[in-house]
């Protein structure tokens, strides 16, 4: 592409914020795949320096606010493998889907908000080509006891 | 299209049956976005006059019937938000998959006929066009305590 | 395709793996539907000679490996429907995304190691161009009491 001011891991790093590395796949798949001009992540957890940052339920071992903030280290793995995938995130032409999928306690019913750290966070990136569509799922077990695991499927250029 | 024959919004009024407006979402996300002809909507919760129609869990604080209107107005829903994108259901070319998740009580498991509910109002309007496969889950917390979520992936012509 | 040597179902036969026919729907719905040269099958269960081969939750009903072997039958349904859609596996392009949900004892984790039974089976049969993405989840309540269900997504050539 032209569009030469389209640099969404700038836009990260203007604030402070790092992409981690691609983390590796936890069985038998790829972490990413693509068909055409469209890719999809595989499930990504919150590693913080190789490390899983978060752990539990939110709204019993983990605040909302850490829901939030594990959405939003979750989201920033599913794109460094988008970043794998295409070598920059300047070659994203689009954020088409989410799917965030939340450990919970019974009863916790505020993890649309927390799916909103992965959506702010692409909005920071992105801007108007980071709007997506999204949906969300809450599952009792979860690998690793992650809080969380975000998809992203993105169009390239 | 040059196939003027083809109304599904005028099949569901003939059988009563209206399209509520396309609600707004509930986070920072679309409610539907699209990627070359393909259209998916977000998660799309039983509406009815700008109040969610439904609560609970399916199989204790709702019937399996109250369950499969869930669903149809869920999926009314969901075409709402395909005619916001496309302007008209007549554009669409195909639907090409429903995602239905349900909050359903311990042991229920009747939820696959609740999705029917969806599956019969999209054969309602769309025919032949709207022969889709589908997925179904179940969720033991859900948005604003919804019994249930549709997606809907269309085609447009 | 003119590769000659490419037959999915080849492999699995010099394995002594043969593939089930293709179950029939639950409900109102196609067992798998395309896009273009895209196709998607709706969620399969692991039958074995038309009968639900795997009941209940892994973990407590189920062993692990029982876990792992629902999951291989269940793909290898998947598989028929992709059959079923396209003639021959040998028109399989690509493996795309692979979406395995299962129910679980509470506190069991093993799961994505179960998922391997789907992954491991679509390596046996497809090579390279079976290397997919997924997605995992766990859900409380799964129809007829299925331990798995896989959505395999795939390319034609």
């Amino acid at each position: 592409m032209s569009d030469t001011n389209f640099d969404p891991e700038a836009a990260l790093a203007a604030k402070g914020i790092l992409l981690p590395p691609a983390a590796k796949p936890l069985g038998n798949y790829l972490t990413w795949s693509s068909y055409g001009t469209w890719i999809a992540t595989s499930g990504q957890l919150p590693w913080v320096d190789g490390k899983l940052g978060f752990h539990g339920k939110i709204g019993s071992d983990l605040t909302p606010e850490q829901g939030y903030q594990a959405a939003r280290v979750a989201a920033l793995n599913a794109l460094a493998q988008v970043r794998d995938a295409l070598g920059s995130l300047s070659r994203v032409s689009q954020i088409i889907r989410v799917e965030g999928t939340f450990q919970v306690a019974p009863g916790f019913l505020g993890f649309p908000e927390a799916l909103n750290g992965a959506s702010d966070v692409i909005d920071l990136a992105f801007g108007e080509r980071g709007r997506h569509c999204r949906m969300v799922y809450t599952n009792t077990e979860m690998p690793m006891n992650t809080p969380v695991m975000i998809v992203i499927h993105a169009g390239m250029a």
